[in-house]
């Protein structure tokens, strides 16, 4: 375990300029910013392109195989991040199962509230059915805010009769827009990335009209049946901790194949710092093997 | 997945003579029956000794590592069961492990009731580390009762100053004797083994005059920090699902590498029927390279 690793990334992000809860006029571009801040790797390219009248970025890793697909959508709150920006992260999880990635930019609130965003990534999905690629050849992955969208997009997937994509893997999922996790507050101390308040204010943006216990809201209220294979990854210096385990609950309870890794010591999507903290990268090669499973058969 | 196997086998658990909350004089020796009808395959060798004052079975399967041991710690709720009838499972799993299997027979209840149980598992194991075995070179195993207990041993190795074993299963661990998870009412038509009358006796014939609240009898409550990485293997068709759900939620409160692994459709310690369900032969598999990472460093 890297205790110095662990404990570097908690100082630097305590340091971060970024404020969940701020301004977005200010927030948005400081995000994107702080998440381009290192370029991609030479082999990585992306192509700014659309899925079922959804912008999304192509990101292809040399020698991936092209026509099997890594769905994938962003974190942000539902109100920041991008498609672009969140090429990083997504081009680490494809390269390792050896796929290409396509990245969502599904509208952000509060000029799109709910449920603008879950309508996109349904778009998308249909999207990438129709220009040919198989269920069968997608699998999903979704980061925070993205990772609870993920979720809600399997459910409506299922409930307009479509095919699911083989697996997913949920990275520290938002899955309660109501906050009432215990975790809210015994991890607040704990968790140098995210307050309550910030999600507070995030998640009224995202709702508007609507109830946070609208299932496709906070898929903790969902009915999961029917869901493919979940890996949710999480850590646990997060205050959305038990997001991620009531997630596990619920899927358990839709008869769902469920896995719930919590990685002791790290905060917020960790995964997104492989380069700096083992346990990123472990959590990353243990993404990439469930997701190969897909399609070992 | 195995649909057929799923529904033989929970026709064949709901047809079981066995009563769980029965009368001891008769239950005990049908446990034992049952658990011992399938004889033993032939390269596995059993042998009956102590470690520590406590009665253990050492289990042999040809080619196995001899100076790396799982101590495993059977289920029958507090109440039943016994090292030698474990052992079966127990070598399912040191076999591909890879290294040799030590059953620990702790003392029963109601005669004796908490903490006996904890105390001639701790000896044991204490008995372990002074034969000569380090405790690099052990990793622990339980199912139900045992798992629950062997949460507890773990605790207590840590409150000792002893060194721990270097990872644990869980197999369905039984981690609070109050039953106040939601899954003892949510599950119970669909669990085909248990029933919480059933276990409301065990724990009050294991508990006797101690509050299911001790952190030692219900590890749910426990302070988990110090513990080694757990692997927890549960079925959706449990009524003790939300203990294993608990109990990772409380092991990352401790700061633990915890991963939960919930298998859609199957009941209380289903890797025991690997031979007749595809699920759990894998989830034998998951567990066995979960442990053997261990000795990889």
């Amino acid at each position: 375990m890297s205790k110095q690793q662990r404990d570097a990334l908690d100082a630097l992000m305590r340091g971060w300029p970024l404020d969940l809860g701020g301004e977005l006029t200010t927030q948005r571009p400081l995000m994107q910013q702080m998440m381009t801040s290192h370029p991609l790797p030479e082999d990585v390219t992306t192509e700014p392109g659309e899925l079922g009248g959804v912008p999304v970025v192509t990101v292809d890793v040399a020698g991936a195989h092209p026509t099997r697909v890594l769905l994938y959508l962003h974190g942000g709150a539902y109100a920041m991040g991008s498609a672009a920006a969140a090429a990083g992260l997504a081009s680490e999880l494809s390269r390792r199962v050896g796929i290409r990635a396509v990245s969502v930019d599904y509208r952000l609130a509060p000029e799109h509230p709910f449920p603008a965003a879950l309508d996109d990534a349904l778009a998308a999905y249909r999207g990438l059915l129709d220009s040919g690629v198989d269920a069968d050849r997608i699998v999903l992955a979704g980061e925070s805010a993205g990772a609870g969208l993920a979720v809600a997009l399997m459910t409506a997937i299922r409930d307009k009769g479509l095919e699911q994509p083989r697996r997913a893997v949920l990275l520290s999922p938002w899955a309660d827009l109501a906050l009432t996790g215990a975790s809210m507050s015994d991890r607040a101390k704990l968790d140098p990335a995210l307050t309550a308040d910030a999600l507070r204010r995030r998640a009224a943006d995202y709702l508007g009209d609507t109830t946070p216990m609208d299932p496709s809201a906070s898929p903790i209220h969902a009915d999961l049946a029917g869901l493919p294979p979940l890996l949710i990854e999480v850590g646990s210096h997060e205050i959305l901790l038990d997001d991620a385990v009531r997630l596990a609950a619920r899927a358990a309870r839709g008869e769902v194949d469920v896995t719930l890794h919590v990685t002791p010591g790290v905060p917020h999507v960790f995964p997104g710092f492989a380069a700096a903290l083992d346990e990123g990268a472990e959590a990353l090669d243990r993404a990439a093997s469930f997701l190969r499973a897909a399609f070992a058969t």
